[in-house]
């Protein structure tokens, strides 16, 4: 048995039927160099096995290859849900020393997913020794979740850290969706200068995306002070941060249970994306029941959608950590899309909603640049709206082209100048990150999208 | 030549008797494994050469190996101040990107150091083509330096940034103090997760510690809103930070000039602890003659120590970046000396006249413990006098040995709730980090240093 499988395994006390489970979840586990594989991907979810006591449940691990910063992400229905044993073999072999602090907000708590992350913690020989402290961060409808990624919000963290008199060697919990993971991820990296980090993703969104791979960012304060408001406004998003990465991921689709609709479909948009740039077999899945089986909750749907995207990250990640360039790749859809949500400000799209209608854009684009055919493009249209997330600007969006112009000229992606884009090229499955592509062709996507006639097509 | 050479002349066009200098320089310059000689240190500085249009200032490099993030450090007397093209010729090859940021503040300013930083970075054909945002944080008398190193000041630098629509291949430069180096090299850390950072410490306290190393961090807010002011006020000391290294650091001891006598005093107490840890032959150069040279602001005797103190940190910084326990003893002193800070508040004591007590505790509790001979003792205690930094409390110190304790009780150096420190253990530029010492001894020493007979000792 590999050294993942162990680590999976867990290195708390474990009852017969948890360690069948995980021997069973490590033989189905493939390496991260099978990735693009030539076939659909088989159904790697190990069965319930049912003991005289519990279920244990299955788990599947992604491992991210980085060297001595290489982490494993658990994914499986119950990791943290079912039972403290459980929850506490996948938790307790990360926590480094003997404090921890789970930061999380209202509407997690409120759901029991921090009771249950801190009776882990707490729980057995291993938990007795720990102090675990928690902070819940407030999370109200009057302001969106986004606007509360502040460093103002960083600093009480760390002053909550400081307060409880956290050492170097305590291990920093990220409980909840990516706003939480983001902001507690950068807090674990400055706390002093970086301690020991486990996210617990509870949004598809943070399964797939935020959770992985060590982006971790707070936004500008401009866009609430006003003063960058009128000329920055949600472009100062992620743009004050770290890469960091965690000792370990555990995503357990069991907390998806209380995820609204919207956010369910923004977190299957967002996995569309690895499809489209680099693995066809896995948009075939999608096409043909994946995004439907996961808007339907089907849990095994889920686990595979969850696994396949971390497989296609954690690959991407080990090869371009810094977003030298590949990495950049993983941004389809998110130029336009971010110039959508800069313009309407936090709160009025959610992040794969906007990325529905960029990834439209881009596989427009691309196609109207001869880089892709028409099939392609279509198929990647339809697959956006069965994710119901929008494909196009809705009737009344403020959206026009010299927004999108303006917004996209302050992209990170910018460089000496230059608006660097990822696009389709050639058959599914394939992209490219470039600056060279025909200017004349992207002010007529922005025009396309912008005008009025195109703006009820996802009706 | 080698790598370093090239990197110390510079890529920028330079005149003849600019190369010149750098040659010899790098002909004198040794590598940092020699450090750790038997013989006091020889006399390395290139002798100033005259050509027939101006005098190019002499130039020693050090150079912090890293790996990929190694840098230099470049020491000399006019490197910034002498002309637009030698400063130019250290500062530009470092520069990457077309944009680039310098952070100061008004006091620094004010000497005309940025002028001559903005005028060598736009210094002919590479700086025609640089744009360079300066951005002049304010300093007044009513508030102690330390205290504007905050998350807020760190989000004022990045929103600058922003505004400025700076991306990320863009330079930030942090000229002035440890205060603006700390927070200026930690905003540059963050700024969308990473940019390029060039140090031009002003100070000697800068130069000989804070710009080295890659140690970046604010304070917390704790000092100053109140909540946390009580228990741990300025224990919150560089809690939120990153390791960070710069691409150069350009030390010009000609910018000592117009350092105040108070804060010339305070860099050679942290000079001493050099030798004191691990250079034997630069403590007795420090006490024949290097300490009083440099009060009399001799630039030679400044450059020396500014080179063997740099040499002395880029070596351990090179074995130990993320202080897993070596570069700990860099902090000789530091946790007395921080207890001391502490209790007084911001701006009371200076860093180095702190450390300066410090130092003289951790020589005599040694002695206590049997760890070091009296004589050892007694020239450390001698030093920093000499130095003109306290090697006592003050009589109304409202030090005791309870904020001792309560103080150190929350140290980033206790681990596990026990408290390590740094320990003089046999000969001269001998050390120890430990937690296994004689706890009363601790005790006895504190209750030494808080006894009212002791603390006119100075005078």
């Amino acid at each position: 048995m590999g050294a993942a499988t162990t680590r999976a395994a867990g290195g708390a006390p474990m009852r017969a039927a948890t360690m069948r489970a995980a021997v069973i979840a490590a033989l189905f586990a493939l390496p991260c160099a099978s990735l693009r594989r030539a076939a659909a991907p088989a159904r790697r979810l190990a069965p319930r096995l049912q003991s005289a006591a519990t279920a244990a449940p299955a788990c599947t691990t992604v491992n991210v290859e980085l060297g001595d910063r290489a982490y494993p992400i658990y994914i499986g229905d119950g990791l943290l849900t079912s039972d403290a044993t459980t929850a506490a073999s996948y938790l307790q072999p990360h926590v480094g020393g003997s404090q921890v602090l789970v930061v999380t907000n209202e509407v997690v708590a409120g759901h029991g997913y921090l009771d249950a992350t801190v009776a882990a913690l707490k729980h057995g020989d291993k938990g007795a020794k720990l102090r675990v402290e928690t902070l819940v961060l407030p999370d109200n409808d009057d302001e969106p979740s986004e606007a509360t990624k502040t460093l103002e919000n960083l600093g009480v963290i760390t002053d909550y850290a400081i307060e409880k008199a956290l050492d170097r060697k305590c291990t920093f919990v990220a409980l909840g969706g990516g706003v939480i993971g983001d902001m507690v991820g950068f807090a674990a990296a400055c706390y002093v200068r970086g301690v020991n980090f486990i996210q617990i993703p509870t949004t598809l969104m943070a399964m797939v995306d935020s959770s992985v791979g060590g982006k971790t960012a707070v936004n500008s304060r401009g866009a609430k002070n006003g003063v960058l408001q009128f000329r920055f406004n949600m472009s100062a998003k992620n743009m004050v941060g770290a890469f960091y990465q965690p000792v370990a991921v555990v995503a357990d689709v069991g907390s998806l249970n209380t995820l609204p609709e919207r956010e369910l479909a923004s977190g299957v948009s967002e996995i569309i994306k690895y499809g489209l740039i680099r693995d066809a077999p896995f948009f075939e899945w999608l096409e043909r029941e994946g995004v439907e089986a996961m808007l339907a909750r089907d849990r095994k749907a889920l686990i595979q959608g969850v696994e396949d995207s971390c497989r296609n990250k954690a690959e991407v990640v080990a090869l371009d950590e810094k977003e030298g360039g590949l990495r950049a790749t993983l941004n389809l859809g998110h130029t336009f899309g971010h110039a959508v949500e800069t313009k309407s400000g936090y709160g009025t799209w959610l992040h794969g909603e906007a990325v529905g209608i960029g990834m439209s854009m881009a596989a427009h684009m691309s196609h109207e640049l001869g880089w892709i055919d028409a099939d392609l493009k279509e198929r990647c249209i339809a697959l956006v709206k069965k994710a119901r997330v929008p494909a196009f600007l809705p009737l009344y969006s403020p959206m026009d082209v010299a927004s999108f112009e303006a917004i996209m000229a302050v992209d990170k992606k910018v460089a000496d100048g230059a608006l660097r884009l990822i696009l389709l090229k050639g058959a599914l499955g394939n992209c490219v990150f470039t600056a060279d592509y025909d200017k004349d062709v992207l002010k007529k996507t922005l025009e396309y999208y912008c005008d009025d006639a195109q703006r009820t097509r996802d009706d």
